[in-house]
């Protein structure tokens, strides 16, 4: 058996981030939106970086980038790792940029220090995650595992009215499907772009993504590593609480139906339930308004979000169906109407238990202080993890911060996400497990 | 002594009041801004029908118009009866125009049941009280009671840019202020127009003020008749509360500083005082608004608007302080930074005891139902309050419903109300008390 990995020197990968960063529409930030001129930019130069490293690059018909590397084994499966290329508008240099930066450092220091691998490892830099251009998100990681059935290229539109399937043509993609498997794989000459191929992908074996928390759990723990044990299932629900506007100064408090009033108490007991739930669950409102909004009239009506997240499904249906109770209690005894529209439900992605297990190996021998957690916010992986291992590696994000341009995560937070990613594709793809 | 009021027939006070909704500008209900065509022509209407009942007319140079019935014994200061006659967009037919509309048949009533009074009465159409057009109130009555300095000619503009000033012109107003006091009336000749005297009275002996409750209570109670003993005093404040807007799925609940939380908290903690304190406190946040105002985002920043009202000052002040204190400690608790600017403070009107005793005497003597109430809203009356002894006459609303076309009095409780006014009227300038 060869020398496990210990240190990857990241100096190639902070450089690729710093080369990725400057791929970006003006304003503050990075900016990076699906099939603009940037975002094709990028794309086809981390092409020509892959192919200049040794990878074979190859991408797909939606603009899903490869960089493989053939195992001397098992050559049917892969083992991808990557992240998404796109970025939100003014987000930071990290959030999607710094799975695809060290997954491309990863091989190719494994190339370079243990030649071939005995399976099959591919990066993967994904289109888009984020939905900051069109009104859908995981574009890139959902082609690939067969969420999209092809008709958002024509229903789905920009802000501008720039269908997807028109912005995908501008960029010389989509034009012509080829419904080729995995078998089909082509070796691109010269880094060349070969967008020909159908995402859908059933050869993956299994899918790590590293990537920043965006929250501010590792921060306060002063930990180094973040094992992912699952992504949390989403609840969103747009609510409605009807009164009646009345006079402010001639309406005596205790003949009011004030929906502002009724919506401050549901938003209380929102918060204090989810509290007593404790972690993982969260529970937000993040827009609420009310209507007529003049000072001098009571509300008499409010509209709020609810967004609510468990890792555990049956938690995260027992907390909601609680507080729908709840909130119509409330509702009932204030003389209030209550409507609720279910605006989203993702069910919990838990990740492998075999993968986490050996992350946490890694961590203990790499000397890296480490702890599992909940994901909070949506990944590529969670796509994945119903169809393959999967498992995710977060590093720690400064005060939490994201989607933003003062996202931060050091040099060796970054280099110590970077060891872990690694390790863990060396003993996946190189040691006979 | 003469006999006392006891029925005034209603339907000349009703026909007046059809004939006044029919100066609107088109759309829903009655539209009357100041200035406008529809205002001008009822203003000068109601000098013409003044005019021809045998009051002397007269109108300042801001627009009140005035009817007299001269006194035979005490001619120097007059017994003051009358409302406003501007709506706001798509308002009612009885807010304000009531007010004008009994108060010209009172004093055509008593003229030609009693013949000439001993004291001088004087009807008043107020050309603004809602501030509808133009970003100020009580124009009418505050020129009346000097509140005015003349700055807001130019100062103050509608939302079509047109400034005060120019509005005034356009109907003939505001051109050439002569100082002339009240000794100086004029007698218009055949209801024309004067619009030469400067707006400041120093003559009021007494305002007496006919309106609908435009709130529920006498309804709530099946009265006839609300006998104000105070106009409430208003606080409103601008609140701001600062927290930290993060991620949504990431941010664990015991690490939030959401700005929308705690307002939550402060609302509620606002409701239960209120109630607490009992009426006639009233305390009502109508606007709120949210930062950034994203589902999937934790408020970093909550504004909403408070307005709190009582009829005693010290009453008013010690909740508000009570109030403020309370704010600041729950944001305190939760890490969130709390700014509170103070946007209007108008002290309570408490109304003139005797008048009010007198009007509850009347009451009786009608036999009509009939309680103590403070006013909620604000009110001509509330400038001259502190000048000269003044009193409201409240009749109910249907549904406390007002600044609506569906605002409603049925005609026997006009008629109720009217039968009031014309009583206190007559006791005042008619009988040697």
């Amino acid at each position: 058996m060869k020398q496990p990995v210990r240190h990857v020197p990241a100096g190639e990968m902070l450089k690729l981030l710093d080369e990725l960063a400057a791929f970006s529409a003006p304003g503050p930030g990075v900016t990076r939106l699906l099939y603009t001129p940037e975002w094709y930019r990028v794309q086809h130069f981390l092409q020509e970086r892959m192919a200049g490293l040794g990878l074979e690059v190859r991408a797909d018909e939606v603009g899903n980038v490869f960089g493989r590397l053939t195992g001397s084994k098992v050559t049917d499966k892969v083992i991808l790792t990557g992240s998404h290329i796109d970025t939100v508008v003014s987000g930071g240099r990290y959030d999607g940029a710094y799975g695809v930066a060290a997954a491309v450092t990863a091989l190719h220091y494994l190339q370079m220090t243990f030649g071939q691998p005995l399976r099959t490892l591919e990066v993967v830099s994904f289109c888009e995650e984020e939905g900051s251009r069109f009104p859908l998100t995981f574009w890139g990681s959902g082609n690939v595992t067969g969420l999209y059935d092809g008709s958002e290229r024509e229903n789905c539109a920009d802000a501008e009215g720039v269908t997807l399937g028109a912005a995908m043509a501008a960029c010389g993609l989509g034009g012509s499907i080829e419904a080729s498997g995995a078998g089909d794989y082509n070796t691109s000459e010269s880094g060349g772009t070969a967008f020909l191929h159908s995402p859908v992908r059933n050869d993956i074996a299994a899918y790590i993504e590293l990537h920043i928390e965006q929250g501010i759990i590792l921060e306060r723990s002063s930990l180094e590593i973040g094992v992912v044990q699952a992504i949390a299932g989403q609840r969103r629900y747009r609510v409605k609480v009807c009164g009646t506007a009345n006079h402010a100064g001639t309406t005596p408090m205790g003949l009011r139906q004030d929906a502002l009033a009724g919506s401050a108490e549901m938003l209380l007991a929102l918060e204090r339930s989810a509290v007593a739930e404790g972690d993982p669950l969260v529970a937000t409102t993040g827009r609420l308004e009310v209507y007529p909004g003049t000072p001098n009239v009571i509300p008499g009506e409010v509209q709020f979000t609810l967004d609510i997240r468990h890792s555990e499904a049956v938690m995260l249906e027992r907390f909601c169906s609680r507080m729908l109770d709840e909130f119509a209690d409330i509702a009932g005894r204030r003389g209030l109407i209550l409507e609720l529209l279910p605006q989203l439900a993702t069910t919990p992605a838990p990740m492998d238990t075999e993968l986490c297990m050996l992350l946490e190996q890694i961590c203990q021998e790499q000397g890296r202080s480490y702890r599992s957690m909940v994901s909070g916010a949506g990944h590529d992986t969670q796509l994945f993890a119903p169809r393959c291992p999967s498992a995710m590696i977060f590093v720690p994000s400064r005060g939490g911060i994201s989607h933003s341009p003062d996202e931060y995560t050091s040099p060796e937070e970054l280099a110590a996400g970077l060891g872990v990613l690694t390790a863990i594709l060396y003993k996946l793809a190189y040691t006979e497990n």
